[in-house]
Order: C-alpha cells, then structure tokens, then sequence
C-alpha cells in the first residue's frame, strides 16, 4: 500500500513560471512561506495540491488531504524570479517526469490570487465588503487583477454549470455542446472540474482548432473551500480563485454573457437558485440573460424535475427565464448566439461594459457569505409567503450547505461531529425538495463513487 | 431526395484568406480559370471538392463526384486579394452560413500548392524528375514552399499511418495515443483524412492544450488522386498536396522524424511495405528510424498478421525494424520520444538537416509513379528470389493498385470495365497475400460502409 | 495672438486605448471625474496635460497651466470600455487630426497608476509609508502593477540622467551613446522629459531597428510635479507616474542595472548627489553599480566641475564609483555592458531578483519626501563633520530645492511669494556650491529659453 | 596600412539566420559554392560583401572589391540548418564581434534571392524573359517569393529616390520627410542605400515607434550591379536582390504606391526620366500616381532645373505629373497621403491588387535591360521628334549609362579602357542636358567624396 502510494508521487518538484506571475515582494514571499494563523502557507498548499491532483477522481476534500498529508510546497526567491519547490506532489500532474505545463501555470494562478487577494484586496481601505456595492467591487477587482477581463470584444463567453459526477453519456453531451459553442467562436466558462465542468472545454478546445482560433479561453472559476473536491482541469487556461461561494457565483454571473445548466446534483441546483433569484429580482426585470438547460434524452426527466419544482416554487415568471433543449447541441449553441445579440444590443444601449455586467442587480442575499452551520441551516427561512427572488435567494442557500456537507472539508466534519443537517419550512415546500434531493440520490447526482450515498440533511416536513 | 440534396448543399458561398496564400499573378488565376486540358480548373475543382466534403462519411471518388457534378469553384482577382466564389459547396463545412476557418484555410493550400507545382515546379528545367535526386529534390521544393520545413527544431513529427475506415473502439485508442505524443510535445503528421488520420490529431490537440503549445502541428499530405477518397479534416492546418502518391509517400519518410502504424487496411499495408522497403536498403543499414505499430487489445490478431507475414516474405531484418505495442498508449508515445533521441544524435553527427531526412536513400524503385493499369498489375515481379528491399517495393505496388481499385476515381472505372486485377507470384507468397487481403476483407478493413465488400482484384497462386 | 492659440489648440478630441489598460470599475471611473479636493481630477487632468504637451519646448509648469486653462479631459465609460473626451489639448499631439498613438498610450498609463496609486496602493493598509521597507514596497507594487518589472530577463536596463535643457551638442551626443546602448541590446530608461531624457531613446531606436530589437524598452519615470515641466516625449513606450520625487528616484536605481550621467544642471546634480548618497552607505560597500558620466569633448569641463565638487565634499571613495568618459559614445556603452555583467553574477550570488534590486540599501534619508519650504531648505544641515552618505543626502535636498524652485509650480510660487531660498553651512562648503551652481547659470543650463536666469536660492557663505 | 586594413576585418565570422531563409536543398548549396562561370558563388560573394559594408562611405564598387580581395563566404550545411562562414568581413559589420542582427538578415535575404533568381525563376520554362509579359510576371514572382507582397493592406508604401551623395543639409530634410510618412503610418522603399535611400527610413522609423507601428515596413530594393555602390542599410527589414537595373525599376513602380523625389544626381534623373516616361504613354493616361519633387530651400534651384528640362524635352503633360514642395514635410507626406486615396480608389474601381500595380502599363522599352556599352550609348536616339514617353524612355538609358560609369564595376573599367561615352542628338537638346549634367557636377552631386569629378560621358553637340 505505502509503495503504492509512493509510486503515485514525485518525490520533488521544481517549477518556474513564464510570464510574470511570480514577480512578488519579499514580503509576499514570506507570507506565502508563513506556516502561523495569520500566514497564508495553509490555503496556498491545499489550493496547490488541488491542482496538481487534477488527474484523479477524487472528490472528497478530505480524502484528498489525507492521502498527500506530505505533500508540500516553498516559493524560493531567485535571481530569476521565483521558483516553487514542490514535494510529494500526484504523480498524475507530471509526463515523464515534467509537470504538464498548464497544471504548472494553475499553480502560478493560485499564487497571484491568494497573493492578491491577501495583500491587495482584503487590506484596501477603500473597499467596504459588509455592502454590497464593495462585494460587486472586490469581485471586479480580482477578475481585472487575474486579467480575465478583456475589453473591447463582443459578449462571447459562455458559463457551463453541471455536475462534476455525471455518466459517461451525459459527459460526452457537454463535449458535443462545447464543440458546437466553439464552432460558433465563443468561449467558455466553468467551475473548472471535472464531468460538466470539464466536457465543453475539450468540445470547444476542438472547434476552435478547426476554426484557427488559437486565443481561445477556457476560464475556471473556483473557490479555496471547493477546489480541492474539484481540481481544475488542465484545458482550463485562466483559472481565477475567488475567496468564497458567494464571490465565484457573481464572478460566473458578470463576467458570463449566457449560461448553459447541464444535468448535475445540488451545486447545479444551488447555480440555477442563484440565477434565477437574481433575475426575477425586479430590477433585472428588462435585462437579458440567456439562458439554456440542456443534456440528452436520457437528461430529459431530470430537467422535467427541475422545471417542475420551480413552477411550483417560483412560479411563471420564472420559467419564462430559460429554454429547455433536450438532446440538440446545435440547438443550444445556436440559442447562446442568438442570446448574445441580445446582451450586445443592450449593453451598447446602457452604455455597460462588455466585459463586466455592471448593470445586473445583485441583491445583498445573494452576496454575503453564507456559513452552513447546523443552526444556520435549521433557520433558514423557507416558506412561500416571500417574494419569489427572496425564496430562491434561500432554497440556495440549503443547497450550498448540502453541497458543503457532501464535498467540502469543513462540512465533512461537521457532519460527523453533529450529524445530517436539518432543514424545515412550509410543509408543501418541504415535500417537493426532498422528492427533488430524493431524484438527485437516486441518479446518483451526489458524489463521485459513491457506492451507497448518505444524506448529509434531513428534510423536517 | 432531391430536396435533401439541396438541404446539403451552400447554393454560393465567397472566401478569402488569411496570411497572403492569395498573391497569385493574373496568369495564374487564368490558369486556374482554364477548363481545357491543359488548364488547372478541373484538378483544382476536385480537389476543393474533396476539402469541403470533409464532414462525410464518403470514401468513393466517384461518388463524391456524382453527388456534387453542379460544385464548382472559381478565382476572381480583386483590389484586396483574391476570393473564391463556390457553389453547391457541401453544407457540412459551414456553419450557420459561415465556412469553418480551417476549411477555408485548406482551400487555399490547395490553391497554392497547385498553382506552385503546375506553375512553378513542373515547368523548372533544373528538376529533372526522371532521375531519384529531382525527385528527391522537387518533394523538397512542394514541402518547403508549403512552408512545412522548420529548421533549428529538434525532431519532433510523428508520422501516423493507419487505416481511414476503422471501428470506433480503434479510433478512440489513436486518439488516446495522438494525447500522449502531445503531451510529449510532440506533432502530428497523417494523411490528413478520416479514422486513424484524424484521431490522432484530435489527441494531440487536447494534449496541446494542456501543454499550452500554440503552434501545434497538424500536418496532413495527401494528392489529388487520393484526397476525394480520405478528405482532409479541418484539424489540419498545414495541409499539402503533393503530384502523385510516391512523392506523397517519400514526403511522409522524409519529413516525420518517426512513424506509428494503427490498424488499417490496403493503404496501410501499403507503407508499411514501402517504408520497410527503404530501411531495408543496404545504404540504410545504420539509419536510426522509429517504427511502431500499436492498437487495442482488439488489434493484436491484426498486427500478429502483419508480423508473420513480413517474417515470412521479408525476413527478421524487417522485423527488427519495428516494435509492436499492443493497449498501451503511453508506451507507444515513449518509443516515439526516445527514438526522436537517437534520430537527432545521427542527424548531428552527419549533419544532415532536422526538417528533411536527405541522407535516407530512397531509391528509384519507390519513387517512379506505379500506375496500376491491369497490365502493370499483372506483370509484378513477386517472386521470393529477389533482395528483400526489392520484393516490398513490388509488394508496395500491388497494394498500391488495390487501394485504386477501392477508392479512387480513375481504379474504380478499370475495374468497371476490365474486372479485377490479376495478382501473380511465387505460390506460397501468393498464398499469404491471399490470406492477408482475405482478413482485411473479415475485419472490414477495405471500405467504409461497404456491406459487402467485392474485391478489385484476384490473386492468381 | 487669440486667434494663434486658438490654431494650437484641438477643439474636441475623443479617444479610446489598445489592450486593457481602460478596465475601471464605476468607483475609479468617478474618482477620476470627482473635482473636489478628495478627487482625483485635478492631478490627473494636470498629467495628461503635460503628456499632451510633448511636443511643446515650455518646461515652466505655470506657463503650461496657464496656457490650457481651457483644456480637460473627461472619463466616459461605454460598452467597449472607455473613451476620454478631451478639450482644448495641444495641437502638436495630433497628426491631420489624429493623435499620436504612443501619446494616446502615455495618457492611459497615466489613468492607470492614478486609479492604482490612490484606489489600491495608498489605501492599503498592509503597506505602511512611513518607514522604510514599506515604501520600498510601495515603490515595488506601482512598478509592478506598470508592469515594467519583467522576470528571466538578464540585467538590460540603463537608466540615462541629464539635462532637459540641452544645448544641440551635447544632445546630438547623448543620440549617439543611446545608439551605442541600442547596438548592445540594451534597453533606456529616463525621466521622459526633453533633451538627455529624449536622445538616449531616440539613438536606441534606430540602433534597436538594425538590431531587430521590436521589444526595445523606452521607459520613462516621472511624478506629478515634475511631468508638467519635462513632459514624455512620446517614444517613451512605458510611462510610470511615481506619487513624488523620492519615489522617483528610488524607482530609477532599483529597477535600472547602471546609470549614464550627461551633462545637466541641478537635477542632474541632485541625481548623481542621491545615486553617490546611496553608494557610500556602508551596507552597499560591496554592491556593484556601473555609473559612467559622459558627453562630448564640450563637456570636459563640466564633468571636471562636478568630479571636483565630489572629490573635495564626498571623498575619494565617491571617486572611486564613477568613471568619467569624454567624446566616446561607445567607450561608454562597452563600460556599460560590462558592469552589467557583474551586476548578474552578484545578483545570481545574492539570489536577487535581476528585476529589482532588493539588496540595494536606500536608507530613510533618501526616502522621506523632502518639502523644498523656505524653513526646510533654510534649516538644512549642510556641514562637513557628518558622515559623506549623510552629506550627500542633505545635499540632494539642496538641489531638489532649487529644480522645483526653477519649474515646479509650487516653487515658482514660493520664490514669487517669499524671494529666493537661503541655504547656508560650513563656509568652504558653500563657496563650493556656490561656485557649482554659478557655473550652471553661466552655461544656461539652468533652464529652456531663459535669456536671463534669476537664480531662485541664494548661498549663504 | 596592412595594419589598418586588418583592424577594419573581422578574420572569421560565423551565422545562423532566424526565420526560414536556410532551407535549402542540397543541390542549391553546391551551386551557391561553385566558383565556377556557371556557378552562383562570385555573385553570392560580391552581393554580401556589398551588405556587410555598409558602415563604410565608399559608393565605388571597383574600390570595395579591392579593399575585401580576402573576403570570402561559404554556405555551410548542418543540422540546425545553414550557417555562413565569413572572413575578413568589414569591421563595421560588427558590434563587439557580434554582427549586427538587420545586416545577418539582409545576407540571407541576398541568398534567398539568389537562390530563387537563378534556381528557379530563370529556369522556369514557363515565363519567357523576352516580352513584356514576361518580365512583369519575373518581377511579380521575385517579389511575392521575397514576401514583400502583403495582400489586404491598403495603399500605404512610399518609394523614396534621391541621391546616396547628398549634403548633410539635404539629408536632415529626408528624415524629416520620413518622419512625416511615418507619423501617418506610410511604410518607405528606397533603393537601400546611403543618402536619400536611408534619411527616410530612419526619420520614419522614429515616427513608427511614436505611433507604435510594430511592423512599419523600410523596404529595400538593388541589383547586383549597383549593390557594391549602395550598400543597404541595416535598417532595411525587407531586402530585395532583382536580377537587373530595369527589373529593379519596374518593381519600385509596382510595389510603391505614390513616389518622393529628393535632390539627387545622374541616378534620380534616370529615375525620374524613367517614371515620367511611363506615366505619359497613352495607356496610362488615367492612372493616378502621387509624385513629389521635395528637398530643404536650398534645393529649390536643382528642382528648377529638373522642372525646366523636362519642360522643355517632355512638355506640359510630364509637368502636370509631379508637384514641387520646397521645405515642407509635412506638406510633402500629406501630398502623399491624399494621393494614395486616390490610388486606393482607383484600384478598388479596377479590381486591381492593392499589393501589386497590374494596371500600370510598362511598355517593352523600359524593360529590356539596356546594356551601356560605349555603342550602345553612342547610337541612343536622342531626337526630338518621337513621342514623349519614347524620348524619356531614351534618356533614361543615357543617364543610366552614366551612373554605370561613374559607380559601377563594369562601367569603370570600360572607361578606363576607352575613354568616356559619346551622347549625341538634337543640338538643343544636347545643350539642355549638358547643362543640366553640368550642374549636378558643380553642386557635386555626381559621386561621394570626389573632390574633383571627371565626366565619365562626353555630350556631343
């Protein structure tokens, strides 16, 4: 077992960077190297070690962090800039020895960001993030710090929500979907794991060869607390870590100019919550925002499921938000751009920024971090006699924690210590979301491998 | 149907290039206007025809011809460059009305290297293609004004041979390999059309991704008799024609730093024997080149074939030659890799250039065009008492015929007319000929979409 | 004389920038166009002004301001990013209505390190201003964020000081050692101004051409109190505004790997006092930085001035930094060249960044901004008895004094209000001062166009 | 002496090109390293030899030749590519033992034309060098092959011709000229030389890096003949060797769209002789072509001169042809600017390539190579009474005659041989010329450093 282990490491790594993701103060460096409370060596490591445990199918944060409890990583100043040195590090990230070059420029990603975020951001007086103009603020300041956002270009980018533990039909549908949206040159956008999250980036990744488009972008957003349950894949050419749960659905939804929902499990259903909230808010009432919920026959009922449930949850309105295409690829590529037209007319119209969606109202719900403790959770305010975006804002919220309680470290534990989740509201209401979570176990939409999956909540009807 | 044939065709369509393929004087854009014998419209037609078909599953000329007898394509000279205007293009290369780029690209390579060799080449008195050294040299002429040749990079083109009808578990294990060659950094060189042509390019393009290598390499060279049959697939992005299949041969041995053999059928073993002919020339003896024939578990009875028939017509010479790697596409990869090694230590040591292998002999016996009328077929010399080089250059030739007499325009009508060729030999060589072709038959290795397959040809024991 | 200004003037310029530079959130977009004191419009319209003004031979920062008192500038966001609408800009930045490219650049690398300087960096808590390692950072991430700090690259850059008020020889002259730079591949770094600022990078280019150098670096370092008097003439193709005239410097000796002196007046003095203060500081005893003072045949004198003053106020050892080199352009590029050889092996030794010298230590004194009061410059401690780092420091305060009193528009206000500056000390020191700056006048090189230059000090023997 | 010589030669010198300009067939190697008469050595070394002396001020081809006696080059074949191995180079090839990047680069660029001219073009049956047709498409296929076609760019190249023996007054004026050209983003061809050729080039290479034009174009166009006499300017990024002066000629008025005329000798009168000659046959009535006269106020008298005699020999038609702008660049180049939209529309009205100017009509007597024998130029018909454009046809050659005699090889030693050229003609024609002829030679524009000219020509009245 141990030389199993053993043979599925590199014992030591040494990495530099091209470009310049590694010119740093000195005082960075020694933050980055700072093993105290207050140092950042602790989520540097676990975001590193993400990355480069890109080829396994792990999902379970903490597994990932037990088997590579050796696992560790220095940044060394140089004269030539800076190098990581990098011990016991997955096998699965290096060819024949050398790390594959986009898991190295993943890395360097994390660092300019916790760097950032760390040194720059949270420390900048000027920026309030108790509200939420300084929320909208910090998530703007770290895309254009991670240079994703590019002025000047038409709305081309596409986000991709989906499971990351999808069957293989499924996962070959994503694939054929990103290859008809990089046929029609737009570029796309995912939460840069596997399954839903990894299918249009390959698809894309050969349409644009076709097409000669040699920039094409392959943008992951992600978060400290989920990356280690979701390695960004290696396509992904612009990976941004965002500080929280919160940050990264905003960026999804500025920086995206349409959204495709592939079939997935709670995170996808938490995604369409968060979209949804924030369209039927009514000062997004006139704003357009494609938006397209599609997978193959066999995803047919799933999305009947959903459909469903936001009828009787959220009502017409919010159905009139997004179209259902079963099973047509093409199809859904070609509503994205004609979805796109849309959004480039009216951004010209208010003058709003193509690279930016200034103009979307996120309303506080949506913004402040929500902590799935298990009093948090059991207070949830879940009754229907609240505006339909308020409801959504909150249905959201008892996704994140189940999300949380399945994948994420901290929510793990949890669990364990406490035991499931409990969450209660309207009666009526409850009913529905436990048949909903009830379809994502049975089709085994939960976690990855996961021979006979135990609910980490209980629904109180 | 005839509204179907409509629904699939472009009534008209207008491209120009990128890049400055379109620098063409007024007597050339004439030429390519010129429909009379000596005039180049007719080839050019053909072979844009062939280009924009790609998305078919078609590999019979003659069909394609049939089914677009209203394509056609003209030049027309204009202040910013040239267009081309098409009509009754096939709909497959566009999408939502827009030509895919790489096919658009593609059409004017043809353009050039047609232009270049009926303008250019064929007419320069100082090439004096009878003898092998103009051959040599005007196969170096094409490739360099195609662009191909790069010097001062280290060997790293793998050529990949391989049928273009093969099932699809055996074109997803050439995908698997092309990842793995690009993962090593490594480019890809085919015959540019369907199956184990395009697979691997599919793999190293992912791969490249990953590398982040933006100038991977596509390289496809084919000919005009060949190319309606195996059409180019728009991953290509340096396409090539070259005048006849033995230019096109002595262009993949010249230019590829290694080759990989998938399971094919005729065509393949058509270089296999062409190749092992070559390296089995005396002036060849101390030549490293990389030679691996690999597949899935499936494909292990194929290549247990080939071997044995080689071993008892060729000798073990020939096969030490190669390896055979069976399910492992990683090793097949590595053996590339370090065989790239030792081609680079020869290169240096006699100095011969990177990009063009001018120190492998190939003699004139591979290099004139074989044309396989029934005569020529009839009177190969196939008997076992010759030098082995020279009893695979014969072999070389009456696979060479077969593949005419399966796809392309000019074999399928003699055997209309003539019925199939007449093979003869030494009996026991006839015998294991007849067993070889016979299992290609078995395993459905002649055609693509051939129910039943009716062999082009008899061989006579 | 209206109707003249009138013709100099451009009524209504609209402008828009390449790459990314004009990615603002909504919050910097309105600090920008904030007139208020808290605001940042004055400064920036005062730096865009001077930008504009290149083509100009004005260094009389009032005269400037008064000159355009009609002009703005105005930030508006639109949907493709942001245009700035400009009023009344000097004519002499356009060509037949078009402005400069490099001119429209340096306006936007002026918007940039505003919206940086007083939207990130002064409002981060994390850097603390007040002492020494904090302003070092604060130096370190404005260069940065300018993106001029580029890794992996060998010591390249040569900072040129000298005179903006140069008389046609001496700036044929500084063309020519520009010129030699270029040859050797190396790079110019200036304050951006007119005369020694301008030649070095116009030589550099030519040289750069042949060379094929076509990432050549013209780098030019300026703050908002000195720009509107040597404004960046627009080969500069990275401008970075510093907050103040320390930051300045500091930038100049840790992002440059060897300085040229030309002939120049005081600030050319202040330089070479700041850069001479900073060597002999014990901790730098050891570090190695090539300073060559150069200029033709003409300059002998000068530079024996100068040589004299240091020799007999510093010491020898200060002597022993420098090397002087008359009439020999390429004399002193070779000199050039060759320190930074040494430069390289002591960086590599010291495992120091080659992109900004971290090991150079640039003490307090040369740090805290220096206010040129009547008091300050009254109370300087202008004595021999004090170490020659620390007399080198308190006379670089003399001199920056005396530039900002000559063309900042505080100072020239100060003088009009309170008379010349009284600076006084040991009497032989003065004498010598005296006896420096009286040489300065009688060579005009005090100020452009002045026929008759009113000395703004007086040294108080 | 010797010792002299030996400092100003580098004894051995080896590079490598970047780019693809080495990819050469073996049978091409050995061509270009036969000395024999039908080999292309002799040529290949006086045409590098020409390149690599551009630092000197020699312009006479007999005295450079004999000052490099030693000089040799060889084409060496290796791995990587070719290199060149060089002795006795000119010194001022080199900076530091490193020959400078823009002059490697015009080398290969000589062998790439050479290579091409003799192995491929003239070899090519298919273009028949003896009509007009002929050597137009001859020009077309050296230039496309040189890569100086850029199809899909719009008007935008200014061919320069003006003397290489000019004052240093007139050549400020040339770069100030070309610095006006480049600030409106014209690219310039000049004959590559010394002079005028390179005044532009470097004034508008100043102008491009303010308008941050990366790829600003100084392209240079010579023969073999008067290469030795005009050695390129290392600032020439696209070098082009025609096979003779004619060729050379027609390629200026093709590829340039609108042509400056500076002060300049003998050579520019052929020059402009040769245009005015073109632009009056009937054929070309219509076509619109910018032509400038332009040169500093004290030129103002030469252009007089020019302005009567070809008022007096060509009439009134030739003056309406060209504009004369003294002492005023900006005028000069904005002449230029607006000329090229009218040239912009006139090839979009035609269908004529931006690229390449097919329409022009070059009739068959400016075309044949006209060879300067003592003969030949005594029986030039030089009579009034034939049609415009045959008459300029007929003094374009007296005048090429003479600069033969004057600068190059074979025309300095037949003068030595037999005295000067006999001109005769109408007498007052013969008077005009004279004259004109003796002007050039008292304002000493007939040869560099001549401190006393002899007339290599004698007007016979």
């Amino acid at each position: 077992m141990l030389d199993k282990v053993v043979q599925n490491k590199v014992a030591k790594a040494i990495v530099t960077p091209e470009g310049d993701m590694d010119v740093l103060s000195l005082a960075e460096v020694q933050r980055l190297q700072d093993i105290s409370d207050g140092g950042l060596h602790k989520i540097f490591r676990q975001c590193c070690l993400a990355v480069l445990n890109c080829g396994s199918n792990m999902d379970d944060a903490e597994e990932v962090l037990s088997s590579f409890a050796d696992f560790d990583v220095h940044v060394v100043q140089q004269y030539r800039g800076l190098k990581l040195e990098i011990d016991n590090a997955p096998a699965s990230a290096f060819v024949d020895g050398e790390m594959i070059v986009g898991i190295r420029d993943n890395l360097f990603s994390v660092l300019r960001d916790i760097v950032y975020i760390h040194g720059e951001l949270l420390g900048n007086c000027a920026l309030d993030l108790s509200n939420s103009e300084g929320i909208t603020n910090a998530v703007f300041h770290i895309l254009r710090h991670a240079n994703v956002l590019r002025p000047r270009i038409k709305p081309d980018t596409v986000v991709c929500w989906g499971g990351h533990s999808i069957n293989s039909y499924e996962y070959q549908y994503t694939k054929k979907v990103g290859y008809e949206l990089g046929l029609r040159h737009l570029n796309i956008c995912t939460g840069c794991g596997p399954g839903a999250m990894k299918g249009p980036m390959k698809g894309a990744n050969i349409a644009h060869a076709k097409q000669r488009v040699s920039d094409g972008r392959y943008i992951g957003i992600t978060e400290p607390g989920i990356i280690a349950a979701e390695s960004p894949n290696p396509i992904v050419n612009q990976l941004v870590i965002m500080p929280d749960i919160e940050k990264r659905l905003e960026a999804f939804v500025r920086l995206g100019h349409g959204i495709i929902v592939f079939p997935g499990g709670v995170g996808t259903a938490e995604e369409i919550l968060y979209l949804l909230g924030i369209l039927l808010h009514p000062r997004n009432a006139d704003l357009p925002y494609p938006l397209v919920f599609t997978g193959p026959a066999s995803a047919a009922s799933y999305f009947g499921l959903i459909d469903e449930f936001i009828a009787e949850t959220l009502g017409e309105e919010a159905r009139s938000r997004y179209q259902i295409i079963i099973d047509d690829p093409a199809a859904a590529a070609r509503a994205m751009k004609q979805g796109m037209e849309k959004v480039t007319a009216f951004r010209k119209l208010h003058s709003d920024a193509y690279h930016f969606n200034w103009v979307l109202h996120v309303d506080d719900h949506f913004q402040q971090p929500f902590e799935p403790s298990h009093d948090n959770m059991a207070s949830l305010n879940l009754h229907l006699g609240q505006e339909p975006w308020k409801l959504a804002a909150n249905l959201r919220r008892a996704m994140s924690g189940i999300v949380a309680g399945n994948v994420k470290a901290n929510g793990i534990q949890a669990i364990k210590q406490h035991g499931p989740y409990h969450i209660s509201g309207d009666t009526g209401l409850m009913q529905r979301l436990d048949a909903l979570l009830e379809a994502f176990v049975e089709e085994k939409r939960m976690k990855i491998n996961a021979s006979r999956y135990v609910p980490c909540y209980r629904v109180i009807r």
